[in-house]
């Protein structure tokens, strides 16, 4: 699907969605910036990129052929921009985010639709400021929206994570470990986009490019601030998940000694008890305890005394 | 709450509290340096940053939206310094402490109300020689008081470190591993924080920012070789507590090998004089033990021998 | 054996394999351009390096003395490129793959036949297109391609990663560990290799090399991304193999607590019965319970009742 | 106490322990060069460094204030460098050496005396030949004998480590642990201190200081490679440390696995005999073993033939 | 001893052993270059570096003093090499081989004979054109021969490996850690030498030698190139030395469980029958199964089926 938002000051903000009134408004531009965004394009759509506006092949192909890591080519009059995006769409998979920014118009490319577009576009449409401060405040906005994105998915795996670790030392079950290497494994996906991302931010400030004003390199190290942030936050997760991981082996490793200690506090009370029981099950012809008036309440009183005497001593040894 | 310590060489150094006042005394300002603190402020107070300073909205809403990341950003006529901050009234979480200098001022913002201000307002009331000195020293006493404020900080993690340690291997429970991992986290936090914040100094350091002369460039150098004191003593205290951790499961694994000799020396003592006693009790015709007159005390004589024998080996393999 | 594509505007593209007639094209070489093939050169065939071409006998010595680091050496007037290749002849093992770069040639040089070569040589044949447009855009081309045969060696090595995964949690054996191990190493030398290809890569795009021309330097940055990703994925492998390893161990140890529980609710429920039906076993004279009507039941119940109520309690504890 | 190393032309080197006549003969200075130690100094002592010699209030803290990481600052006339000794007399902990340098004088500061400061007191005094080649060859000489005094400490760790290397495979006690801890405190220490230093000497050799001339670089050269070499050593020692913790776990689990094969053979090879035991001691009726002539020697027998084959099978399964 | 190839155009080369030949022979030196090797020199030896060439006296006492990590010292005209070589006179311990390179010599030192220095001096003696490459295409010689030295020691160490790897799934017995650290710190070692060796050539390389002609650089590059080789080769060593410490302990505690299974299932099938035995040992007065005529075989019979009731219960747990 193709929205061009097409601004200009006479005729402010107009959309447009049908193809052959895109390519003429685009054709007899003057003056206008616009924002156009692909999702999804057919191939007709897609033909756009190379015969209106003449992109390089390979850049093209950078779109079509997913998942590209985040990074920034510089062309000859434009710049072509690859991001990560998440969408409350789409759960938890990245979308490659692509633009083309040049000094009139930012092209955006995804192939799955994404919330913070939709809403991005509601929101120009009804107050379309935006356009009339440049290319590179709606770079700003679009890219900042982006990354916005970013915060509710970290919530959701905060989430999970504190359940995990509360799960760790409450009720450990077997199934923890893998949904622990679960979540470190989305946790280390993300870190490696947010790093990409991060440089790509980086590189947009550092180097002088020529469609980005002094005044909105402010804007950007914003957006850098925030991703910068999000990586911390990511950081301090993976060592959260590595650290449940550990709790857990400690936890496994303290049950198994419990066990340990269950089965040798049995074991050594019981025994003694049964050799008792055995020694006056013994068939000799003089033995004189087996006469004895009280032989039997004597032989359980031993029993009882053992048993209390281990268990003293195993009481001590804070086993029990 | 507002507070504005306002210099000039003819009034020398007067508190204000009052906004009406404060903004009268801003307005008409000439020759003075301030240094203006704003703590958990009302929306009519943080309107000040934004009409009568002027500032740029993004630093503002750093301020308003926490928690930023220690960091120094460059404007046009003031620079702006994210630091976190550790007070008395708010232990262990830190609180983002955020300041903007110019040449005649500085204002410091947070939302908590913290100690060491407390006690730099008093001391510069008693003797305002500070203000005299220029915006760069009295920034220099603020950050140097705020790094102070780490050192007891420190001084709590070193206890709690210290008595985990002497609890590993005095009495180790199973309650330690979720101890360790707590103090771990913080620890963590801590460095972070100090990372980022050294970082900021460094920047300080290293680039020329306007308002900070020549001469200065050394007080703040001292602070930060508190701050890169702090972040050692932090890496070090990382370095105890994974320790401890590691010293933890020696301790848990030597235990499970104690308890296993205690259940193998136990079985294997008493097995053999159960059979023993077995073998007596079986009911064979011919069995000339039985009618032996000594059977019984044989017998015995037997079990005993049979358990000093095992006992002295189990002494030899030093087990027992 | 060698394959020479040699291209003119006039002739256009012509295949020799005589190294006769090699030899004669080359020395009566004016305009064209023309790429080399030695596969498994034999001395005579060698010896067209040294004695037509006369390359650097470093560089000869490099060729032929297996197997080399990928590297990139500037010689006078002529470049040497190291990279490895796979190919579907010789699975897993990296080929070594030469490549020496002058104004209007390319020679390649490797010691096993290569599938990409096979396919290129037939595409150039089809359509010598890419021989117009120069000695970079040939460059391009074989490395492309070369590149794009890591591809599918990726994919079978998610393929043993996923299978192991899968088998941890589900039919942990013993043999599992060497079968990471192994894995692990495949990957740790994959790594290595595309580590320094890709430093190859950023060489050829940093430096200013004299036969790359400015609007190739894109196309090498494609391929140069191309291995950022491969390297990319191998790095996130390498992390799924560490965990693989790390989950085998947690199943291990919960194994033996499993092993160790059912151990011990055996041992503590039987033991208490053994001890029952050995005091029973007793020869006292005077035992009451020996000469009830009912004694014998009175004493399996008593073994029933104690068996419920000690699996009752291995209930609670979630053992059983 | 205040040692003074006075040495000129005319007079030849001269010592002096009274701050009268040192603060007397400072003042009067022409054309000499000194060398001033401050051990343990009182306040009027520490007076001179701010009163005398004017320093900067910082540094003057910064020696009064323990305890500095190493480094290396420059004033106006002067530099202060902050090193780690050890000494006889103290040993084991770091003490702060402090050092002012400027173009005819070296002041060294520090708050326990230190033997090799004794020691170079005593060589100068018989032979002042240091003097006369300048102030930059004294500190050489100083810093010189400060880093070789790190290599018997060294010794002294690794003959730690070398004990602990042996006790852990021949009588791995459970208060190896602890040592090993404790030894690998006391690298990462040294490591962080050397860490540092190291940093000092790079920055003296690398930057361009006043007072050191190009032909003394080679001096302080030597001792930075003296300080490399001994971070070596430190980092190898942190190594084989490490090595022996692992090595403790492993001969651990090693002894586990052993305690359980005993158990496991003792029980395996016992209940066998019980059960038969057990069986011939069943009260049926009809039982007819029990009246052969020979049933005891029988049911004996049979007991020993059990055993000897669960034995062999053991054996065979290598676990006696 | 000395030895001295003395080469020039009129006279070729000539060995001279002879200390008073030597000096005479430098010292009456024109148009020609030597190479002069002390190996294990005397103090009159010694004391041709200071007074003949005088050397500086601390190029001088990195000689004397072993063992110097590998660097590069330029001083007013020479320079100064400190390498590390191996020689089959002296297995796996580093001889430090120190090398002085000026415009018409290089004099090398070293404290044990090396068998490659002897291969090279035969080898230079029946061919000499060396010596009229030059003194950097001599250095070069030597060098490489020196580093070719390394490759038999890495083959050794990749057997040990291999030997070990194997060892540790087929016959994993305890003497098997204790192995791995022993390689592991070879390992580390070499891996140490050889980075600081990479830096020497690497400092070679970058840095504008003034008796190294471009045309050279080359043939530097080369030897840089193995010690790279050499780098990677150890680093996936060490890789593997990890892993052989990681099976070895998954292997043991794959055997832990594989004791405590036999132990349990033992435990398990022989406890009932215990009971059984047990049971009807007791001596109840009325128990009817006693008088049943097939009263024992009954209770045998009941035995076995508890038995195979058992064993087919842990079959079906896989356990056996
Ligand atoms: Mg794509
Ligand atoms: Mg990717
Ligand atoms: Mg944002
Ligand atoms: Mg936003
Ligand atoms: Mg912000
Ligand atoms: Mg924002
Ligand atoms: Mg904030
Ligand atoms: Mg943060
Ligand atoms: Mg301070
Ligand atoms: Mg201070
Ligand atoms: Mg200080
Ligand atoms: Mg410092
Ligand atoms: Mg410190
Ligand atoms: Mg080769
Ligand atoms: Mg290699
Ligand atoms: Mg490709
Ligand atoms: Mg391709
Ligand atoms: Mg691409
Ligand atoms: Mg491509
Ligand atoms: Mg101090
Ligand atoms: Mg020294
Ligand atoms: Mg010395
Ligand atoms: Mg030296
Ligand atoms: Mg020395
Ligand atoms: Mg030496
Ligand atoms: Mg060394
Ligand atoms: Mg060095
Ligand atoms: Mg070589
Ligand atoms: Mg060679
Ligand atoms: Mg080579
Ligand atoms: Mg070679």
């Amino acid at each position: 699907m193709l929205t061009l938002l097409f601004y200009n000051k006479v005729e402010s903000l107009k959309v447009y969605h049908d193809i052959t009134e895109i390519k003429n408004k685009i054709y007899n531009l003057k003056n206008g910036i616009f924002w156009l965004d692909l999702v999804s394009p057919g191939d007709e759509e897609v033909s756009l990129l190379k015969e209106v506006f003449q992109f390089h092949p390979l850049a093209i192909e950078d779109c079509l052929y997913r998942l590209q890591r985040p990074k920034l080519d510089e062309y000859d009059n434009y710049f072509f921009m690859v991001m990560h995006a998440f969408s409350h769409h789409s759960a938890k998979e990245p979308v490659e985010f692509d633009a083309f920014i040049s000094n009139n118009f930012v092209i955006t490319f995804h192939w799955a639709p994404l919330s913070f577009i939709d809403g991005l576009v509601d929101r120009f449409v009804k107050n379309p400021v935006v356009f009339e401060k440049g290319v590179d405040f709606l770079l700003y906005s679009i890219t900042d929206a982006l990354v916005d994105e970013y915060f509710p998915l970290l919530d959701d795996i905060e989430d999970r994570l504190s359940e995990i670790e509360e799960t760790t030392f409450k009720h450990p079950d077997r199934h923890l470990p893998s949904r622990i290497f679960d979540i470190k494994r989305d946790i280390l996906n993300l870190r490696k986009t947010l790093s990409a991302q991060r440089e790509v931010f980086n590189l947009l400030l550092r180097h002088d490019f020529p469609f980005i004003r002094e005044e909105s390199r402010l804007f950007f190290m914003d957006v850098y601030d925030h991703i910068f942030r999000l990586f911390d936050t990511v950081d301090m997760f993976f060592e959260r998940a590595s650290g449940a991981l550990e709790s857990y082996l400690t936890v496994v490793s303290n049950l198994t000694n419990e066990i340990m200690k269950v089965l040798t506090v049995f074991t050594a009370v019981m025994m003694p008890l049964s050799l008792i029981a055995g020694i006056y099950g013994m068939n000799f012809k003089y033995m004189p305890e087996l006469s004895w008036r009280l032989g039997y309440p004597f032989a359980l009183l031993l029993m009882v005394l053992t048993a209390l005497g281990l268990l003293y001593y195993f009481k001590k040894k804070n086993w029990i």
